[in-house]
């Protein structure tokens, strides 16, 4: 593509929700965009644990970045990887060593897990941030079912089915209940030496209640409809340690056959390479028109912004993204039209969100959700839950895959059956120790405890 | 399960079409039995190719095996490996250190690559057996356009996109047209600095003829459809070496972004475990009850099996394992009966490969077919692969996969979109060398040929 001389060229990092929506609402004005990230698909990411628990395969929560843009003849798609900024010379250094020159630079590159500084915890307890994370987490909670009805085959015990998740936000919650879901409903009939629903999942969270950004009528009824589905919850663990096995709240152990990781995020270090003031959690500092202070050609959308709001900081979640994305195309447009001496209009008080309210699903028909568009409603349970169901098969982008998700959906809940479970990749997990080739849980029990059988 | 005393125990060895079809015909009789099988799913083999090239997704042709059998109560599923046997004990060593008696064992657990001694290609040259090789080749095949793309805009310059596949049978001319298609068709609006369709795809196949259990005049067909697609074939040549980025034929060198492997195979190294007579490529030679010389308890199916029937030996494809397992669950109910004093009836004469014909298709919209059953035809070009879809879809395991698998192949045939375009894993590619970070196809050309250019 022969870039049109005099265009403004516009490079967006990072293409999830915030920067696809720049992209989309930039394409149509004369400009020459150019979309950066590290993988060749958009991820529909509050969909993601419906991947890692089998409801879902990957592709049907994910779409080729090339495709969703390919109308577009004026923006370009590199899959490649930011290393530094020249903000003076306005250049993008790519791992490629190539180098893109921008007008307006739009940076969107999100977030990634946080272990808190204990980064050896990742291989123990993976988080919930990619697709790769994703078909780990479902290698893992299937494999833990095989390898305990293997151990009670041969040594007629296996260890408790105790499923840990530390964490106790939306994917905390998403997560528990999801387990909680397939172990019950969809393997129970699936063992003949272990009972699958004798599992039991726990919630660890640090602060004093789980769904914490939610008002507390609608904690108290995320609590019942957790509790209702078997999954305990503590509040205020802090959890100490992570091992193969098992987690630490302080001197107590908690036995683990799998552990989960829905604590903390951090920014993506791209705010940080860029030398401008970020928060701790690494999220860039900007203005109302989502500028970092001193660059009105930077722009900083989704959760890599820390925007506040009212005296709160705006949530890192999909819908502020999109909002996001969607305020610099138009603040873009109207620099330029400034630019050509037009009046134009709209946009100078800056960026503000508009809340339509939050949702966190509890298993396979339950929700709650906190509605403040068109109208102000507290639900929970099944109509909380139907809310969800639409929501999100309308944004789900890519036709096919809307269609495609809601037969797999109505299927699955119809019939209990669940076709994408499967197990790929390596046959390990942490806390089950080979031992002459044999893998048995060594966590929480010798390995001798009971003399081999044969049926 | 308990056991119900004075039942028979069956074993099978091995969930693929052979080993769930005995399972199946036998799941009925009054016997106990175990399938022990590595992974957790029953693959549609046939279709893999489609995983490979991002049409399909891999849960749309695997099955979880447990979900498959659960209507059974007298089968028992095991995720294991099977170590050895002890004929004289009639029992099945499992890596989990257990171990399973069998008053029958069967086994049916298949074929994998041969690389003819020379494993260190493996890692150069993936094959397509397993779903972890399909998402690797797919993410090689995409993942090169992608450094392609990088390395023009960069240099001004990319390696000539040349497809290698080492092997002209079934899975090298489906993996040939398949490449061809996605390259032309779909990519082909994808990127703005290369062009897709210049990509080209090559076959090396060793014997005088691509196709060589068809008859001449399909591959005569074959072949033509095959240039009309732009994929070129070369006969007798014996490839010598694979080495990153190129493969040799004797002295020459002939340029690969992606080496492809559809060359060999030989047979799982159960049947030598066995201790029993096996061809050159690990086959259980076996009379006409399937059983290996002096056990007419073990039964061996499948490709493990080395049938000859009419002075040919039986292929390694999916229809005669399908007639395979049915044959040993039918005879292992008439030697039950005949303990029985029953007189039973049919099966003395032995198995016969009833043969319906063999189809391959070629990219979207050909194939050749021969066709045996219930007429003699010899088809080609679309007709053919009409048949082929519908026998395809046809005997996909798992009614839901059917109706997804069908309405991808609808939507995909209509719109050219293609939506399991997703590189996931690594970023590095053999040939790409990585020098100080910056991955350029090293194998051909100097890294300097051309001063890095901006856009």
């Amino acid at each position: 593509m022969a870039t049109q001389a005099g265009r403004k060229r516009v490079v967006v990092v990072g293409g999830g929700f915030a920067g696809l929506h720049a992209v989309m609402g930039l394409a149509r004005l004369p400009v020459e965009i150019t979309l950066v990230d590290r993988r060749n698909y958009h991820l529909f990411q509050p969909l993601l644990y419906q991947v890692a628990l089998a409801v879902l395969s990957p592709a049907e929560i994910a779409q080729p970045i090339r495709s969703i843009v390919r109308a577009y003849p004026n923006v370009e798609v590199l899959m490649d990887e930011v290393l530094g900024f020249d903000t003076t010379e306005r250049t993008v250094h790519l791992r490629s060593n190539a180098k893109l020159e921008y007008d307006y630079l739009i940076l969107a590159t999100g977030s990634t897990h946080s272990y808190f500084g204990r980064d050896e915890w990742a291989k123990l307890a993976p988080g919930l941030k990619t697709i790769e994370d994703a078909t780990e987490i479902r290698r893992r909670v299937l494999l833990a079912f095989e390898l305990a009805e293997r151990q009670m085959l041969e040594t007629g015990s296996h260890p408790p089915l105790n499923f840990v998740i530390i964490g106790g936000g939306p994917t905390g919650v998403e997560l528990a209940g999801a387990i909680s879901d397939i172990t019950k409903l969809y393997m129970a009939r699936d063992f003949r030496h272990i009972n699958p629903s004798e599992a039991k999942v726990m919630i660890l969270e640090g602060s004093p209640s789980i769904l914490g950004m939610y008002p507390p009528e609608l904690q108290a009824k995320a609590r019942a409809q957790l509790a209702a589905l078997g999954v305990s919850m503590r509040t205020g663990a802090h959890v100490t340690d992570v091992q193969p096995g098992y987690v630490m709240i302080g001197e107590e152990r908690i036995d683990a056959v799998v552990t989960l990781w829905a604590a903390g995020v951090q920014a993506s270090p791209l705010g940080k390479l860029l030398g401008v003031p970020t928060d701790r959690r690494g999220c860039v500092l900007v203005d109302q028109h989502l500028n970092p202070p001193g660059f009105t050609e930077i722009f900083v959308c989704g959760d890599l912004a820390h925007v506040e709001q009212d005296g709160k900081q705006v949530p890192g979640v999909a819908q502020p993204a999109m909002q996001m994305g969607d305020y610099v195309a138009r603040r873009i447009a109207r620099l330029m039209a400034r630019e050509h001496g037009s009046d134009g209009t709209g946009v100078e008080q800056g960026f503000r969100y508009f809340d339509k309210g939050d949702m966190a699903t509890i298993g396979r028909k339950a929700a709650v959700a906190k509605i403040t568009w068109p109208f102000h409603a507290k639900w929970s349970g099944f109509a909380a839950w139907l809310t969800w169901l639409v929501v999100h098969i309308y944004f789900l982008i890519g036709f096919r895959n809307r269609i495609a998700v809601f037969w797999k959906w109505a299927w699955t809940y119809l019939t209990f059956v669940d076709g994408a479970r499967l197990i790929t990749g390596s046959q390990e997990l942490p806390g089950w120790e080979s031992q002459a080739g044999v893998q048995r849980f060594a966590a929480d029990q010798p390995l001798d405890i009971a003399s081999p059988k044969t049926r």
